[in-house]
């Protein structure tokens, strides 16, 4: 626990003076008050994170973290568990979905294995923290143990410790999982306390038979496993996964190192629901990227309190979502930092 | 009308070849199908548009229109007319919230007096393409004369025609004009048949009396006026503006061109829909960039069948919500073009 106590110590609320200030330059720029919307709030919340009037964005990390899920056994999804392998690769290669928009938005992508069930080949750019071969099936019995629970966000912590070094202002969380709508939704439903069928989508495409089903298992390993909602830990252990335990300790160290934290979709929010159960504090660093198409996801940011910047029905993951949602962050700072104020540019200001 | 007749004849249905051999390798690259939502239907829309199955986008175009509008003497917004050239003029000096993001994007900004009521200092960036000293007052009888409304469409396909040899793979539409959500409104109501108050919001920021004297007017000057909404030619003359006349044209000249044509907000979609009334052939030209916070926007885009990309509570105009969707675009063109197949990747299809 001495890493997640470090952080409970660590994580400090957003600088008000800093706010204030960016909050008075944004009113200043030729533009009527407001009218630039959620990038001028977004502008000053990054701000406040990062404890500076006119922040500015140069490196820019998205983790994608990957595992796999015993649950698939019980047919939760439309593809095989072989393809989060094989997917990881396709991240190495460079010809994902997510190495696309990285490389548009220009952050780098920080690939890890959290817990695939195969031993993955060797590569400079994977990152190995690799905490079980996949997790067992929760819809029989807890998905991982609690050290194992607490082993996955240390070792997301430490892939954001690592990074911060080389440089990371602002970061991305993503991930890689066959099968993990299915704990993600379970999550959500253990701490939202939302029906299972109301935040249970199709994941990457199954019919309304596998949908049925999907429904159907999530709610036996509830009824089985019974995690506290009031015990984050518990719940990640009960019905959680190695990736999401992952995405929580990323999320909990960019607070910590006061950096926004961009996330992605479902199954990131899902991470996100479990980090700011354990430390309600982190949630002022959080920055929705978008509202999936997953159904679960919109109760989710309903909870966590957060307004999504984007709705384009992507349900990828990746962090494909949290890269675009960079690109905006960094609109939004440009826009604070580069524009002319009204005394500068000669405007007359409102009647 | 020769110009105008000219796109008539000229604005194609998109390439149906074009898209469906987008639409198979979307189907081919390595996320399950669908997944990437609107970026994976951007891109497919783009092929159609440019008759090319793997489009590029290199140069991006931002047409700013400027224009004044008599309607401003009966009180119906926060900020003075003189404004419109005090903007223009910090366009052109690149201080404005359109020149940022322009930047960040790698767009170039036209910016174009078709309007504005004063004389203008020249300047080797600015086109100038006045039709008048500001519209007359449209609450005392037409903003312009039938004549007027034609050349402010003929002056908006002007700066395409001459932007298109300096090479254009796709533009943005954006506006300047203080009191240009009045004639907006005013056009929203007239075409798409809707109560005035329900298409009405606060501009740059009217009070609740400033809102309540802005619907009279509106009320009064399609009182007074009666356009036909069956003649957008009509409605334009009678209750519109010289930038707005300007971007229905810049629309019409990108459909005939076969440039995809991201619109801006509100004002923005009261030109579409002039634009699309003379040639409905141009809607499948058109992508929505964003929902603006003015409320008759939404009305707008229904009447459209457009789904915004962005949903940030934007409402400055200018192009900034353009340019922001061009970055959207050119994403989805990105995954098009750069994402791996299953079969390169080695990677397994859904069972």
């Amino acid at each position: 626990m001495d890493k997640i106590n470090q952080a409970i110590n660590n994580i400090k609320p957003l600088d008000e003076r800093a706010m204030s200030e960016a909050r008075t330059r944004q009113e200043n720029l030729t533009k009527p008050q407001g009218s630039l919307g959620q990038l001028e709030s977004l502008s000053i919340q990054v701000a406040g994170i990062k404890g500076e009037a006119r922040p500015r964005i140069i490196h820019k990390v998205i983790f994608t973290l990957a595992g796999d899920h015993g649950v698939t056994r019980s047919g939760v999804s439309a593809y095989p568990s072989e393809v989060t392998p094989q997917m990881v690769y396709n991240f190495l290669r460079g010809g994902a979905a997510i190495n696309v928009l990285a490389r548009q938005v220009g952050a780098r992508v920080v690939v890890a294995d959290l817990g695939v069930a195969s031993v993955l080949e060797r590569h400079p750019q994977l990152k190995d923290k690799k905490v079980g071969m996949g997790t067992r099936n929760m819809a029989e019995g807890p998905a991982m143990s609690r050290e194992e629970a607490l082993r996955s966000i240390e070792a997301g912590m430490e892939l954001v410790e690592q990074e911060f070094t080389k440089g990371m202002d602002i970061l991305g969380t993503g991930d890689m999982g066959i099968g993990n709508t299915t704990p993600s939704s379970a999550i959500a439903a253990a701490i939202t306390g939302a029906d299972v069928a109301k935040v249970t989508g199709r994941g990457t495409g199954l019919s309304d038979e596998g949908w049925g089903r999907k429904v159907k298992m999530i709610e036996k390993a509830l009824d089985i496993n019974r995690p506290n909602p009031k015990d984050a830990m518990d719940v990640l252990s009960k019905v959680g996964g190695f990736e999401i335990g992952g995405i929580a300790g990323v999320i909990l160290a960019g607070a910590r190192y006061r950096i926004p934290v961009v996330i992605d979709g479902f199954i990131s929010g899902a991470a996100a629901l479990i980090a700011t159960s354990l430390l309600p504090e982190a949630k002022p660093y959080l920055i929705a990227s978008h509202q999936s198409a997953e159904p679960g996801h919109k109760r989710i940011l309903e909870h966590l309190g957060l307004k999504p910047l984007l709705n384009l029905d992507l349900r990828l993951g990746e962090g494909t979502g949290a890269a675009l949602g960079i690109f905006l962050v960094e609109a939004s700072l440009k826009i604070l930092n580069e524009m002319a104020t009204f005394a500068e540019a000669g405007v007359s200001e409102k009647t």
